[in-house]
């Protein structure tokens, strides 16, 4: 019989179980009998985890790997482990069970890289170019080389990397990060315990031009005269995009997560916990709704509505709006490429396909006319 | 009847009356009865202009928000206007009359930034980092921690946001505007009057390779001996790229604009005026002619050539020369994942399809053999 | 009849059949009688070559232009030059007889660049910031304004542009060139003779995230716990971003070459040689074998694996594992505007086609049923 392992013999299963208990995750600890869990210094996956590391089972397909892991510990729903169990298998690590060990184990790689961030260099570098006006809140770090402009304001215990360019009248909240080389223009907002990684740019002028009919092909420049908004919790990859507004801000909802070289035209509204793979482009004036997904390489037309919890696939254009929940997919379909060939040859004549087949229904016998 | 307004009392409208004139607009300004222009602080939508503000229609679907607007003065045309009062509806706003509401929109937008603009702190600040063989024209403005190599030329009123880097024997014209942030490589030349947005990059070696037969798989580098060059008034987005010529020169014409995370190959050449939305991807070697639009996230292979007035689809594909002016489009249609699987299937089936279809036919009463 | 050039008459070309024979290209070269080799100045196309440049030809489509090139000499295949005498065409260029033609203009260019390059600024800037713990090879440069963290090493010989930021615990091998702008978050291990360009990020945060059952929609973080390993001879293109791994590290094999705007997903192992052009996206976990070559703005799912060999074309979505070598292709073929809506209308119909046309088969006189 397992049983429940002393909290004081393995601080970092304390850990799980107090971190458990804070976000309302029913969480139990089985040792198996007489194994005396060692001292945990990582983390790892099942295949690859060492006898000093802890690890997870989320993906049903990956359970044979709980038979031959190497772990000292497993995050593991309890299902899965009375399964094991019932087919008769003894395992030597000690389980963590718990109904989302995928959740469990972004909690605790959070935790492991806690120690790395706690010795994070602190305070003002000499070298920031730091406006008078700035008004910079407690606990604040900013980084060799960043560039605070005027009438900035950013907030308690906020970190700045190198490089940063905060500029005139942009305003950051509290235990936000931003990784080296991030730039805000002017009058952009952001949300407090948001992360933004380097090259992200926010705030650059939309792409918003009026054909000037007096000069042939001419292009007359619409100044942006509105701002980029983010809620609280956001996270921006690296080399994104987020244009500002024409005349009224872009904005990004609470919650939403947004991986590298995403590009948001200017007037987007993204609703909270929208999260989109890289390489996604959105035209501008879109509305995303709450919940929704976008595959990377997806791109959205301008002037669009996607209702909330709408999952577009990668690679997919979305060129019209969509009112119903659910996913939405247009991919051309790959194969070897002379079967592409043949294949694709033929689309410039589907239409004329159809009318063949039409024509031939109405001759065929089976065809009461 | 409405009355011409006073001038004097509402300098926006009269510089809006000066502006039209300078660019040869016929405008003029009709306001109701009795109503007294406000003072005008800024500029909105139609839906979202307060009773402060100035307003325009352009788009002729938004025509009904003419009769619930709140704006004190709206810029529409003409035409609209007459068919406005024909209907009946007497507008309480002042009607700012021109034949082009959109690119009076613009240059009234223009002018509002320019206050903003006009506030920018000039100067060469004293972190940057200037080789002393530069040569920087009258009225520069340098900003922190700009690193200008040797040899540079930079133009009279050209401004440098924060944390540029312009490279050996480079030149920017006159009253050019580089955002915080602008990397360009060694000779790179740029024209007058353009805009370049945060983490553009210009001049970065093309992509060029020899493949090595001695070492199985390996590429041998091919050095990217030419440059970039940008000719007036063009606008380059956030984190788009230009790559420098092999052997001779990547152009980017007069005009041009392109978007953010745009990737302009090695020796292309964008003719003048042709505009890009974001996330465009031009291989190299391949030229496009004046006046074209490029839709968001298209892609053009390399070695290609696109004739004057050519206008891409957004998401399309061009992987081969276009002699005629029109607009192409090569998009997967997005559907209903389901639906979408269902008919994907059937593309690997395309070319049997059409042979069973003609086997039909041959087979077909109607056919006279 | 061709005489043998004299080495010391023309020294590029003596340079020429050193480099070839250390890089193992039997090469000679063949002079029009009486016909003196002027001094080389540069490097040009055949149509665009000067008499005082170099010139090859490595596409046999363009073999014409040797009849009509102003080229002072000509790299140039031994068995197309026989061709060119054989039909009748007496050259006034000296030929440089090579079986790779191609490679050797690539080692001609490097070496046209590499003045260039022994004349950028060598040291260590004044401004850089650089931690007391750094451990700094012989003959480094560090241009202006870099920023290097805690415990970083880097390898003798090696050159960073002015604005990087080298993160803590990171290591460049030697003679690695990172060009103006280049970003290293913590713990990235770049190989020798690496090429990073201006604007990339490696060691941004892979997109992990586990979805909150217990806050309705909300993300929480998965922190990324492993680095980025580059091997050796590795070219990045700007603003390309490479992110780290989660539990395991994204591993560039030697001699990758990437583009521009490239997005590689966190733990993508990419294997030697392997190309991709610019704009391609690569989503977490891939693995791609040896000497692929992957074409501009193609995307490729996560969790795959593609064998070595493989090679995808341009714009295709590759959404599932490729287990034998050879040509991918999934493209929307583009036409005309009104074809393309004509035809792609079709396409929500195809599988209804097929039963259609199933139907009239089973109906068909031919079908012995």
């Amino acid at each position: 019989m397992p049983v429940l392992l002393a909290p004081d013999r393995a601080p970092i299963l304390d850990k799980l179980l107090s971190t458990a208990n804070i976000v309302g995750l029913d969480t139990q600890i089985v040792s198996p009998e007489g194994v005396v869990l060692p001292s945990i210094r990582g983390l790892g996956a099942l295949s690859a985890a060492g006898s000093s590391e802890i690890s997870f089972l989320s993906n049903p397909k990956l359970a044979a790997q709980l038979q031959t892991t190497s772990a000292a510990a497993v995050i593991v729903a309890p299902k899965v482990y009375q399964q094991l169990l019932e087919s008769g298998f003894t395992p030597c690590w000690h389980a963590v069970l718990c109904s989302q060990p995928y959740l469990m184990y972004a909690l605790l790689a959070q935790w492991f890289d806690q120690h790395r961030i706690d010795h994070l260099p602190a305070g003002i570098h000499p070298t920031a170019v730091i406006h008078e006006s700035a008004v910079i809140g407690s606990g604040v770090s900013i980084g060799p080389l960043c560039v605070i402009e005027e009438n900035v304001h950013i907030g308690s215990g906020t970190r700045l990397g190198p490089h940063c360019v905060i500029g005139a009248n942009s305003a950051i909240g509290a235990h936000t990060l931003l990784h080296a080389g991030v730039t805000l223009y002017h009058s952009v907002r952001i949300g407090d315990r948001c992360i933004l990684h380097s090259g992200c740019v926010l705030g650059a002028d939309g792409f918003g031009f009026a054909p000037n009919p007096m000069q042939h092909g001419a292009w007359a420049k619409i100044a942006q005269l509105a701002g980029v908004v983010l809620g609280n919790d956001v996270e921006i990859g690296a080399n994104t995009t987020i244009d500002r507004g024409a005349l009224e801000d872009t904005v990004i909802g609470h919650g939403v997560k947004l991986d590298n070289q995403i590009m948001i035209g200017h007037n987007c509204h993204i609703g909270d916990h929208t999260a989109m793979a890289a390489c996604v482009g959105v035209a501008g004036s879109t509305r995303i709704g709450q919940r929704c997904t976008i595959g990377g390489a997806a791109m959205l037309s301008g002037h669009l509505e996607l209702a909330d919890d709408v999952h577009v696939s990668g690679g997919t254009a979305v060129t019209s709006s969509i009112g119903k929940p659910g996913r939405y997919t247009g991919v051309f379909p790959y194969t070897d490429h002379q079967q592409w060939q043949r294949n694709a040859a033929v689309l410039p004549q589907l239409a004329q396909l159809r009318r063949r087949l039409r024509s031939l229904e109405r001759e065929s016998p089976a065809n009461p006319a």
